[in-house]
């Protein structure tokens, strides 16, 4: 029931917004009473808290697997981007209730959540720093900024992007890759 | 006072959300009666209406212009950019409201914003397929999918850029159409 409660939520969060989504509407969906839902969770904030842990746990994770796996900064970064926009496919409702809600949990949750996603970006930030002083980046870039806009360019793409349209994620992903890179690398590498 | 309305009611909307934003809310602001919202707008959701109308009708003049003035596509592309970014400024809140909130116009309302929102990534969409036609950018590209990502750099920005922070928007600009540039320029250009 706890995941059933979960994905209803995050289809009407997107449809309706947090804020005009009841307790009520969510087992509504369900056929079931509120009972149920309290049973899981103690509030819908907690809801919202519980969709916001899951996710960026579950991408620091993988996001740390990669970097321990690939040697060059390219690779990483190759991958990394990868893992965003592949997500797309199977979390993109949650994804867009990931980068809409937040300002909905409580300060300290939402502080809780910025600092893993801050964690999640200084890691690509460091992969940047990283191409740049080996020679695979080009030396004038600012890696803050180059980190945003790749964030920009994947964080986005949850708000276009139909999987079931003409484009597949694999070449969507080959696509910006091939983008970002050309962007990046330097004339050398 | 319309425009007064307007400008609380955008800092109550990024600040709570419009679900979370009443009609009194805006008033008691502005130490005014309700009667003096609905002198200028019929509802809550006319005012969001009128917020995204002239945010997106301001930015397609401007984009026009700029097709009228510069020649080449990379030009005109270098142009768009920078009035994106450079509204992070005057702009940010207004951004964030009108990226966030169009769920809640209603459908032919949204429809509208839709269409102009379109028109205006139509518009990039053509600089690119020019630059890709006469040799500026290259050949491998997809304009569409580039369109988006540039749209991606450039609206994500609002969520984080501070423009009272270290880097100036003149800076950010400066940095994001180098790197759009070196992302999709052919290497004879």
């Amino acid at each position: 029931m706890k995941a059933e409660l979960i994905k209803e939520s995050i289809n009407l969060f997107v449809e309706k917004g947090f804020s005009a989504t009841s307790i009520q509407d969510i087992v509504d969906k369900l056929g079931v009473t509120k009972g149920s839902f309290y049973y899981h969770f103690k509030s819908k904030e907690a809801l919202l808290m519980h969709i916001h842990l899951s996710y960026i746990d579950d991408l620091l994770k993988r996001q740390k697997t990669i970097l321990e796996t690939e040697k060059e900064a390219r690779g990483k970064l190759v991958k990394v981007v990868e893992l965003l926009i592949h997500d797309i496919e199977k979390q993109g409702a949650l994804g867009r209730v990931y980068y809409r809600e937040i300002r909905h949990l409580t300060p300290e949750n939402a502080t809780t959540i910025r600092e893993k996603r801050a964690e999640f970006r200084d890691r690509i930030e460091s992969i940047i720093t990283e191409g740049i002083e080996n020679g695979e980046f080009r030396k004038n870039l600012e890696a803050k900024m180059i980190t945003f806009a790749i964030l920009g360019i994947t964080n986005w793409s949850y708000q276009w992007f139909n999987p079931n349209g003409d484009l597949s994620v694999r070449e969507l992903a080959d696509m910006y890759t091939d983008f970002i890179l050309h962007g990046i690398q330097s004339k050398e590498s």
